[in-house]
């Protein structure tokens, strides 16, 4: 069952953490998004104040194409870019999420923002409805 | 002058790219943000699309601390971490800008992440505070 947050989307999967990382990357991919960055949060926290933290991961999805017909419409933008994605353990199961790219880019107030953030949130449920559904990405 | 934007702040300075870059790091650092990753758009944009782009850099700032707290408080946050800070040129300027952490997190809707989110701010607003002013880092 698909989870729906105020600012996301989230699926559950009984598949181990790192073998959902690999799937979740191979799925964005083939929907336009490159992860231009990673963020291992329960290393950080380790690190920088010594906490333990589950494994979390943190995607920072681009697609390139939307995000400079994002930039090209609204110069600040990089501040709400890219679309992250997350993949954690939560009580036994791998959890992934999606941030709502409309709710996130509605803090803007910019109309011409809407169409680009309705495409980037169809690709990024797409993932989403892949984990909840168990599908292989075609190019996996 | 700061400009306000209703997802952020912004100040510009007459300093070249490059070395605003090197000062916001810095500042960023005082007040207790690592930088976890950095996005050069216009390399990005390059790369990926062939498509030339003004000097646009991106910088995901994360105060572990504040972090761990929001975090603790709302399980699927990293969607809207970390905190955004851009430097870009325009118009002959160098332009620095930082995410409204009250306004993204606010898409949320938990009362827990008020206190946090304005931390946060208060010291995004510094950086930028010291751009506009011209303020040296005090560990610089």
């Amino acid at each position: 069952m698909i989870e729906q947050l105020s600012y996301g989307t989230a699926a559950e999967t009984g598949m181990a953490f790192a073998e959902v990382v690999d799937w979740v990357r191979a799925l964005l991919k083939e929907q336009g998004f490159g992860v231009l960055c990673e963020i291992d949060v329960a290393k950080t926290m380790q690190e920088k104040i010594g906490v333990e933290f589950r494994p979390y991961l943190i995607l920072a999805a681009c697609n390139p194409q939307l995000a400079h017909r994002a930039l090209t419409a609204e110069a600040q933008l990089g501040l709400l870019l890219p679309c992250n994605v997350v993949v954690q353990s939560q009580d036994g199961k791998t959890v992934v999420s999606a941030v709502d790219a409309t709710k996130m880019l509605g803090i803007v107030g910019n109309p011409h923002l809407r169409e680009v953030a309705e495409d980037a949130n169809a690709r990024l449920r797409a993932v989403i409805d892949a984990v909840e559904k168990g599908l292989p990405p075609s190019s996996f």
